[in-house]
């Protein structure tokens, strides 16, 4: 174990600098003035939880939490998401009419191993819908999603949308073995799709079985596509899900953005505590999810309160990866000033502050000895910071 | 130990609920706008730090540090402040030009006693001014937070001003033993009037020293204040200081805040990394610090820069009890909606939301064998959740 240096973050933190903290700023609030078009609105939770009821009710691994003692021994955790602790506050409020809608900004944490280079702290933007349990749902929070991606200036954006009950419901109907239907779910969680070809090919299905499974990876759209889903199913399980998801997409055809929305049913279960509708939502030529949500059930029940619900989060620093909008910038001006000028430098910045519209006023204070000479450097230094304007003073007289 | 409750949150922490997290963001956003104007610009970072360098360089006190351990056996602390943060951050910055002007918001984290019913996790948002030594920065960091006290509605705002040199320099050249010194600090640092009284009378201390050091319980205003402070000092040290205080005045002067600010020699190093003048906020009627701040010109040399630094943090929590101003909010309309309408009110909802100014639009579910004469009812019962309007569609037929 080695001292950490004076400059060092510890494993998987970072610092925001202002051109990043600022487009991060700005597409939170575009995202959440889009959210609050939407009726939800901003709940807040503490940064520590108790690991016994929200820690264990997360979908985070146990050993990726960040773990400390209270002075009574309690185990808290960093929250490592907002959906437990938000299902917290909703089972508390017994007197709040469902449905709640809630939005929040929050950190969110993850242990990290040395050799990962993975961030540990991971800063989300999301809703959750609670208390309501139609399809109305469901779409709801797949169109408000879209509309984020939209408004966040995601290009070429798309919600890939599967459903946890269709490929329960498929496997269950077509893999007597439960082992063997373990291991294949096993395999889409990780996305390893040679080895779920492979496993079935070594199995003891029938053709048809095969095939069936098999076509869980295609990705499908549109009306066709759930018509090719109708073909696969084949007991109550796959058939009820089926008709939750033609209802959803019938409602995404109301919202105007099906066109939007592909089926990909090997979308599932990456959080354990999803019921229902999943999706996940991409960029144009970007490799992971910018967003992801579902429905969930059964999660308010750990908290004493038995209620349906859906939501998402964004995964904002993946968004900023991806946006292709900057934040709109005052314009920025430097008051640079010698000693001796220091009260018109203060009027001169205050009046650019009060100006219509605001300026961002920095006032510099110019070396002893400064020389006329030197204003150019200055000026392209002051320009190579992003400053748009140097008002000097030294015109005005000295005091 | 008990184990904690479904619904329980650790010692200290709390959740806010959407009219108190909105009033939050709203008061938040509208001091962060008047900083801008300043030149500041935001910065984030993560809330776990290292405790051997950012820990051991906060004010806060080791045993009242939420700490951790990572798994190479570090140990992490979450943020105590946030002001040696970023003298992290702006002495890694080798290259950037002082000076740097930072603002922030963010949670800060002190261990609580269980007797004591005080927050554990708090926020603040702030300014840090690095790498300007002069006059001109204190006054600067002084009159801006000010202006963010009149922007965030605080009603008979106050600055209390004090100089930790002033009041070193005033003990060094009236109280020759170093023990007593201390001690009379101490009281000043507990605000303890009574005993610093005491301990003076029953010192052997001259008259006159006694005088001079009684005379710091004063509160002294204007130009009238420094005079008769200047009457008090006899040594270099407060001499230098006075010499600091009177220019600093003088340019508040400037700004035209100095009417705003009292001298309070009694405010000194309620943080021990202060080492000139330091400063409080107040609201009227109200008995806690709003905001504090002042000169830390040690704290970068900890992280291997040497740079003089000013700055404040405003303390959220309570400003959202003193703050006289309430959030700006859209309209806020519920769509009611029988289960066979759902397509109608979507495409009512949708146009609401895009109606200009937006509104703020919740679609609600009716349930089933709903009748009408219910409706005043659950007007009623939207109208007291703060609803404005509640659109019915039954009118538009049914699907």
């Amino acid at each position: 174990m080695s001292e950490p240096k004076v400059f060092e973050k510890p494993l998987g933190m970072r610092d925001f600098l202002p051109d990043m903290a600022e487009r991060k700023r700005f597409l939170e609030l575009r995202i959440q003035r889009v959210m609050e078009q939407w009726g939800y609105r901003e709940i807040i939770t503490p940064t520590l939880e108790f690991y016994d009821t929200v820690g264990a009710a997360s979908a985070t691994l146990t050993n990726r939490m960040f773990k400390l003692l209270d002075r009574e021994g309690h185990t808290l955790v960093l929250r490592p998401d907002m959906t437990a602790p938000i299902a917290r506050v909703a089972a508390s409020l017994t007197d709040a009419p469902y449905p709640l809608r809630f939005l929040y900004h929050a950190s969110v944490y993850r242990a990290q191993e040395q050799e990962a280079g993975r961030n540990a702290e991971f800063y989300q933007t999301g809703v959750e819908l609670l208390g309501e349990a139609s399809p109305g749902a469901d779409a709801e929070v797949m169109a408000l999603a879209l509309s984020c991606l939209q408004e966040a200036g995601v290009k070429g954006y798309k919600l890939a949308l599967g459903h946890v009950g269709l490929l329960d419901g498929l496997l269950e109907e077509n893999v007597d073995d439960p082992r063997l239907r373990a291991e294949l779910k096993e395999d889409l969680l990780r996305r390893d799709y040679v080895a779920f070809r492979q496993r079935l090919e070594q199995s003891a299905l029938s053709c048809g079985q095969q095939e069936r499974l098999l076509a869980l990876l295609h990705v499908y759209r549109g009306e066709e596509g759930l018509s090719a889903l109708s073909r696969l199913v084949g007991g109550p399980r796959s058939q009820e899900a089926l008709v939750n998801l033609q209802e959803i997409w019938e409602l995404l055809n109301g919202y105007g953005v099906s066109q939007d929305v592909i089926l990909d049913l090997t979308l599932i279960g990456f959080l354990n505590y999803y019921t229902g509708a999943v999706f996940e939502g991409f960029a144009e030529g970007y490799g992971f999810p910018v967003l992801s949500g579902g429905r969930y059930d059964h999660l308010l029940r750990r908290f004493g309160t038995d209620a349906p619900a859906t939501g998402f989060a964004l995964k904002v620093d993946r968004l900023l990866e991806v946006s292709q909008i900057q934040p709109e910038q005052p314009e920025r001006v430097v008051v640079a000033y010698r000693p001796g000028q220091i009260r018109q430098a203060i009027a001169r910045a205050q009046a650019l502050r009060r100006a219509q519209p605001p300026k961002a006023v920095e006032m510099i204070a110019l070396p002893d000895g400064w020389e006329a000479e030197r204003r150019a450097a200055f000026v392209a230094r002051q320009k190579r910071r992003g400053v748009d304007e140097v008002v000097f003073l030294e015109g005005e007289g000295l005091t």
